[in-house]
């Protein structure tokens, strides 16, 4: 992000951002940071109005900002959308990615069988097997293992070091990031005289279309059918999603969720960051899960879900550890509390006040 | 999971199961689906006797149940294992995966040194270091790194991308999957003059037989001798174990779950999602931890052990935090109460009632 | 780990390490074992005097031991470090590793524009992208992809499957261990008319010098600017951190950790295994933080947090659930007991002990 050489004046950034500017328009701009990393000769952009008491100290030429922020003393170019407009201004400033390759590289090891749609590119010692299919413009970067039987739509990206088990269906515009594995032999064992016997999963993945799934993610296949990851669904990294499972459409799943064998969700269903989900779980439409929330039941539609302990002092939470295992005890000894007060009551004539808590 | 174009009578399917048959015998099956996306055309199975209720909504065009099972109105076979079963079905309705390939890949680089046994499958762009040894019918995919002085046992699995580091073993029958990371030098650092040095590690990783590891999972190598993953223990997706640990034979590790350096297990342990083990932790004998524990001391053998608290409506959980963490403020006012209470009962002139609780 | 053939005696191995002997000074030692693992024939060692309890059952030939520790009945060699003595003895003892391989792999895909420093290895199909920079004596393992426009720095070494994504950073005698993913297009989604959009992450990845990166570890880069890894920096496997994070120098970050995006983190900051970070989180200077806590908002410098409940036996853990979610209720009837003790203690006319408690 040293930028390109281009330059860009503040009045030609207003310009091509549609902003109003006010401050220096001839002052000049040669890369793009965030608020936190700006420095003189950058553009940077405040997201939040709620945050413009950042703006004191930042020492960029010039900040985007949403309209009706003032920052008295700095050069500001106002507009409805400053993060839409601070790509603009990125993508002008900074270097521009190389283009995108096409054609198979000569490394590559793709079967004779492989049908191969107009303007794909294969890269190097890329690996596709008998009878895949792969859509037109789609991107299969170098050392992807694409395994038999597998279907690419079009506009699919699949990046380095992703392994395609045989049979996975990708639908169109869909990426799949670096390291991921789709469509393992999930984790089916059933105990047979005291060893742990693989149950044979003869199912596969089915990703929709519009769907991101992170680096080293890994989704199993399913023991009959498929494992389904719905349309424009988005899984971020390390996540891991169980065999049989039915993710809806439009869900967002964070980093580190891992969602056990069997579970479904609806649509617009969130899940926060390590959020686990115990196996045959259903999750409603629209409900969202805090993040580091274990699940051990079904959730209903259009809720807000969590379960945590905030973090305090090591000193407090050691205390609170052992008074949380205690809480059998307390609530014992609250009960008994209560009838020797009762008691009390009856012999001094008062009547308990029950409903009055 | 659309057939392979092959069909099945009830009749025949029952047959083919040893089952006994209620409905119509001669209608076709094409599929074999779970009982969560049965359609017409296809069989599916009931595994729990106690779901019954789930078939009256179910179109499959017949249903493997458990003996004892009624079903009015569907075609059932009926089967002492629904679920073994459903997978001689599946096995004859749904398209055979391509017979394994065997030999060495030409675009493989295998070192002049290693050592075959017959029936190998070593696939494209494979790298296999000096001094290796790979056992009977070893079938090693496409992109798996093998480093100098591994010894892999008979009808060993590897699947892409998986990095086997210096020295390390795998037992006969066991299979690694894709990605995972087995042998790299551990989180081992002291912190000296400001900085953390990097400690040595010496020793390396041995897997026993019939193990299996799941995709992205890294194990790591011991700093003397080995960590040790004993014969018959399957250890799910994206888990971490750090070095010096010795798992022990029959285990079960879910998905995510990370044990920290040096840690012992004894015999089918069960460890849940996301349970985390700290450093030098023994768990004895067939002890079980629930998903999303932490765990920062020993366990005793033939236990069952859990922590956690249940996800709950958003407004309420923030509630619980902030109370669980007065929870020392808590129980001083508890004992406050007491107290007044017992000065209160001395005034009136009544006995506590301290067994009472 | 079965030793090279070489042996020490016991006296031999005092000299070589400067400690002093008490036994058997003759016997001979062929392999170098952790305490747990040692048996007659080996050098083992004691690095805590405080389990010097372990030693009785030891049948080690000789044990490194710290100064001032006794072991009645053992041939023992006490030295000031014991950990660094068992390095050197195992050093001597174990096999060494082969000589790291120089040169350019004949089956790598280098690009003709990328510039290589003196002494750099890079390993075979690994696949390097247009105007990357490798500094002098740096190792490519096999498998890598380095994108274009990466720059790499002197003595660094990356392992097998990692993909630095195009413009990473990388700083002198850093280790990016297999499977990593540095430098993928974060999770960042608008959501407009119903779909996720992703929004263009513009940025890159800069990886400090003398950092390690654990294996399948994922950095995400930055939407504009540089996501951070600090000088020094030890990131253990598994790890995600997410877009812009600034991570600070000589931090320990711990297996499955999970940093949002746009967090800062200071010097010397240790994050136990399992921590999970918010978005947009600022962590003091040296503060450090359990395994397993969840963060949602800053955190000072120089201090120690945790948040979570002991593992317990599973009924016991199950009434702690339930009584947790109802901490609300336990609140209300303590403070409904309170008034009524209030009321009696008026009737009686007893003086409340507020500041008792």
């Amino acid at each position: 992000m040293k930028g390109n050489g281009m330059t860009l004046t503040v009045d030609e950034l207003a310009s091509l951002v549609g902003g109003e500017r006010s401050g220096d328009g001839s002052a000049v701009i040669r890369s793009a940071l965030p608020l936190g990393a700006a420095i003189p000769g950058c553009v940077t952009f405040l997201s939040n109005k709620h945050r413009a008491d950042r703006l004191a100290a930042c020492q960029a030429t010039a900040i985007l900002v949403p309209h009706g922020v003032e920052a008295p003393g700095k050069t500001t170019i106002s507009v409805a959308d400053p993060l839409a407009a601070m790509l603009r201004a990125a993508e002008r400033l900074e270097p521009a990615d190389p283009p995108a390759p096409v054609g198979i590289h000569p490394t590559a090891d793709v079967d004779a069988t492989v049908e191969i749609g107009e303007g794909v590119w294969i890269g190097a010692f890329a690996v596709i097997g008998p009878h895949v299919r792969i859509g037109p413009r789609s991107r299969i970067h170098p050392h992807v293992v694409v395994e038999s039987g597998c279907r690419l739509g079009a506009d699919v990206e699949i990046h380095s070091h992703v392994l395609l088990c045989r049979r996975t269906e990708v639908g169109d515009r869909s990426v799949i990031h670096a390291g991921a594995v789709i469509g393992r032999s999930g984790f089916g064992f059933r105990l047979q005289e005291g060893s742990f016997r693989r149950v044979p999963q003869l199912g596969s993945v089915v990703v929709g279309a519009d769907v991101e799934i992170g680096s080293n993610t890994t989704v199993d296949r399913a023991t009959f059918g498929a494992t389904v990851i719905g349309d424009g669904t988005k899984i971020d990294n390390l996540v891991q999603i169980g065999h049989n499972c039915r993710i809806g459409k439009h869900n967002v799943l964070a980093g580190h969720v891992g969602v056990s064998g069997s579970c479904t969700t609806g649509e617009y269903v969130m899940l926060g960051g390590k959020v686990g989900v115990a196996d045959h779980v259903n999750i409603g439409d629209r409900t969202r899960v805090g993040a580091g929330t274990g699940l051990d039941g079904d959730l209903p539609a259009n809720g807000s879900f969590m379960a945590g302990i905030r973090a305090m002092p090591e000193l407090q939470g050691k205390k609170v550890a052992v008074l949380a295992a205690s809480l059998p005890d307390m609530r014992r000894e609250m009960a008994q509390l209560r009838r020797r007060l009762e008691a009390l009551e009856a012999a001094a004539g008062i009547e308990p006040r029950r409903a009055a808590g």
